[in-house]
C-alpha cells in the first residue's frame, strides 16, 4: 500500500527531488515516487510498499514517461520479491498496468529475468530478490548514463550548429528528469547547455491539452535555475518570426525505421515552422525509442485521446481545492473534439537525431539502422 | 443600470440570440446585450438602461469584437439621448471605455454627429434623440450588409479555389455574429457555405490562451447546426498532414497598407502550415480593418497581454460555481510568460483578402489601396 506522504512545499524543498528512488527504512524496503499529478503546486512523495500501490500510481499518472515507467516496473518486481509477495503475480499486474507503454513491460521482464535466473541457479528467496533488485538498479543506472551521453552529444551538436553560444532553445512537452532515470532527453541537453553557461533562454511551449510544458517543464527549469519563459503553443510562430529561436529540441515517443518521429502533438507544426525559418530541429531520444518493425511514419498508429481533454480545462490537484479543481467545461455540451496524442514528423524536417550512441544528421534509414546496431553491440558486449 | 436578465438555458433557446439589440418595452428604450462572458455555459441577456451599465458591459467583455463595439457605442449615445441623459457625458464615457478599440470611438462619434446635426437644424430633444438612433441603426445595418457581402464574395472565392465543394475549413478565434452586427467575417463565409450545402467540416481551433474558439466559435457553429470539430491549436498540423484541410479562413484585427495581416496569435503558424501544404489561406475582413497609416507588418504594434492568461487556466463563468471557477494556477509560481495577443502574417503567405468590396488575390499594396478607394466612394456617394 501507499502508506505515507513526505511533503516538501515548493521553496523549502531541496534543489531536486528524484522522480523515483528505492529506499530501505527500518520498516522494510519501499519504492518512493514523486507524485507528478500534484506538480507544480506541491512536491509530494508517494511511498509504495507493494505492487498494487505502484500499479495505482502508474494508472493515475503519478509516475509517467516511457523510460521512467520501465525503471518503476523493474523496481516493482524487486519490491514484490524482497517483501515475499508472489513474483509472477507482480509481473502480471505490472505488465498490464498501462498496456501501450512498451518500456514498462521491458523493465518488468528484465528484473523478473534476474530473479528467475538466480532461482534456477539455486539461490534462496533472499538472494533471488537481491538479483531482481540488482537488475532494476542496473536498468536505472543505464538509463541515467544514456541521459548523460545524450546531453553530451546534444551539446556538441548544438555548439556545431550554433557557433558562438547564447543558445535560445524552444522545447515542447516534458523531457527532463521526470521521465527518466537521469536528467532526460531534450531537456537534458538544454540543462547541460545551461550549466556550460551557453543557454540564453529556454522557451517552454505550454503543450496543450495536458499542459506538460507549463506544469512539468517549467517546474524542472525553475528548479534548475534556468532562464525560461512559458508561452502558449500558438505564440511559437511569433518567436520564430522575431528571430528569437536558435534551435528546437524535442523528445520522441517512437522513431520509425526511416527516421520519422512520433512525438507529442504540436511537434510537427514546430518542425514546419523551423524549416520555414531555417532553424535546426533536433530530436533527442535513446536508441530504445527506435522501432525497426515500424517502416515509416505512415505506419505509426497515433493514439486518439478522449475529447474531454480539450472540451474541459483542468488544473493540477491542489490540496484543499477538492474535485472542483479540474474538469470545468469550456466548450458547448456535445462538442466533438479531435485529440490525437501525437503527431509524426517526416525525416526531411528533422535536422538531427541525438541518441546515447551519437548524433545522426542527416536523418536516413541507413543511419538509423547503424545506430541501432551499435546500441545492440554495446548491450551484448 | 443593468436591471434585468432574460435567461435561456442552452437547448431550450431559440436558434440564435442576437449579440446586441435595441428594444422599446413599455418601461422605456433599452440596449440588450448577449453576455459573452457566460458563453457557452449560459445564454444570458444583459439589459442596459443607461450608459454606465453599457460601459461596464464593455469593460468586462460582456460585449466584445471590434465591429460590434462600434455598434454598441452608437446605440449607447442614442440610449443616453432618448432617456434624457447628458449626451456629451455619454460620448466621453463610451469613447474611453476601451481606448484601443478604434471602432468603438467611430460608432460613438457617428451617433453623436447625427444627434448634433439634428440639434443644429433646430430639432427638439426627442427629434435629436431619434436622429442618434437612426445613425446607430444605419451603422448596424451597414455592418450587417458588409457581413453579407463578405460572405458572398468569400463563398465565390472558395468555390473558385476548391471546385467540387465539400469544403473542409479550418478557422481560428471567433469571427461570427458575436463580433458583428451581421453574421461576422470568416465565420460568415463558412456559414454561407454550410447553408449552400458545401461545408463538409468546420475545424475549430480552440485558440489559446482565452479559448475563443472553444467557447464562442463552437457555440456559434452548434447553434447553426454546422458540422464542426474542436481541436487544440497544436493538432492543426496533424490535420494538414492528413490532407483534411481544404482552406483556412480567419479574420483580421488590422491590415497594413502592404497587406500584412495582424490577427489573433496562432494565425501566422497556420499561414506557414497552409503554405507548406499548398492550402489556401484566406483573410476575411471589412475594409475598415485596413489601416493605410501603417505601412507594413513590422510597423504593427502587437499588444502584450498579462502572463496570468497563460500561467493560470480559467473556465467561463458558471452560475453557482463561484470565484473558484477561474484562475487556477498551472505553472510554478513566478513563471514568466510570453503572451502576445496577435501575430502578423506577411502578404506573401495570404492567398486572398476578402472584403465587402470584393476579394483581392494576390495581396498587394496597390490592390489594398484600390479596395479602400472603392470603399470611400461608396461611403461618400
Amino acid at each position: 500500500m501507499a502508506d505515507q506522504y513526505a511533503q516538501n512545499p515548493v521553496g523549502t524543498a531541496p534543489p531536486t527531488l528524484p522522480s523515483l528512488r528505492w529506499d530501505e527504512p527500518p520498516e522494510g524496503p519501499v519504492l518512493v515516487l514523486l507524485d507528478q499529478t500534484r506538480l507544480p503546486a506541491e512536491e509530494v512523495e508517494l511511498v509504495c510498499t507493494d505492487v498494487p500501490a505502484l500499479v495505482r500510481a502508474i494508472q493515475t499518472l503519478a509516475v509517467r514517461g516511457a523510460p521512467l515507467l520501465g525503471i518503476a516496473g523493474a523496481y516493482g518486481v524487486a519490491l514484490a520479491a524482497v517483501r515475499g509477495y508472489d513474483v509472477d503475480e507482480a509481473v502480471t499486474l505490472l505488465e498490464s498496468a498501462r498496456p501501450t507503454a512498451v518500456n514498462l513491460g521491458h523493465g518488468v521482464r528484465r528484473a523478473a529475468a534476474g530473479y528467475r535466473t538466480a532461482v534456477d541457479k539455486g539461490a534462496d528467496a533472499e538472494q533471488a530478490a537481491r538479483a531482481a533488485l540488482v537488475a532494476a538498479r542496473e536498468l536505472h543506472r543505464e538509463d541515467a548514463e544514456a541521459s548523460a551521453r545524450m546531453a553530451e552529444h546534444g551539446l556538441v551538436l548544438l555548439d556545431e550548429l550554433l557557433p558562438g553560444g547564447g543558445h535560445r532553445i524552444l522545447t515542447h512537452c516534458n523531457t527532463g528528469a521526470l521521465v527518466s532515470g537521469g536528467e532526460g532527453t531534450a531537456f537534458a541537453v538544454a540543462l547541460k547547455a545551461h550549466r556550460a553557461g551557453r543557454l540564453r533562454r529556454l522557451w517552454v511551449d505550454e503543450t496543450r491539452p495536458l499542459l506538460q510544458g507549463a506544469r512539468l517543464t517549467a517546474f524542472e527549469a525553475a528548479r534548475n535555475g534556468m532562464p525560461y519563459t512559458l508561452l502558449t503553443d500558438n505564440a511559437a510562430g511569433s518567436l520564430f518570426a522575431a528571430g528569437e529561436v536558435d534551435a528546437v529540441l524535442i523528445g520522441a515517443d517512437r522513431i520509425a525505421a526511416d527516421g520519422s518521429v512520433a512525438n507529442k502533438v504540436g511537434s510537427y507544426p514546430l518542425a514546419v515552422l523551423a524549416k520555414y525559418h531555417h532553424v535546426p530541429f533536433v530530436v533527442v531520444a535513446p536508441t530504445t525509442t527506435v522501432d525497426l518493425s515500424t517502416p515509416d511514419g505512415a505506419s505509426i498508429e497515433v493514439e486518439q485521446r478522449p475529447g474531454q481533454e480539450v472540451t474541459e480545462v483542468t488544473a493540477p490537484h491542489v490540496a484543499g481545492a477538492g474535485a472542483g479543481a479540474g474538469g470545468l467545461p469550456v466548450a458547448p455540451l456535445g462538442t466533438q473534439a479531435y485529440n490525437p496524442a501525437f503527431d509524426v514528423t517526416p525525416p526531411d524536417l528533422v535536422t538531427a537525431i541525438v541518441t546515447e550512441q551519437g548524433a545522426l544528421s542527416p536523418v536516413t534509414g541507413a543511419g538509423i539502422a547503424e545506430l541501432c546496431a551499435r546500441s545492440r553491440q554495446v548491450t551484448i558486449s
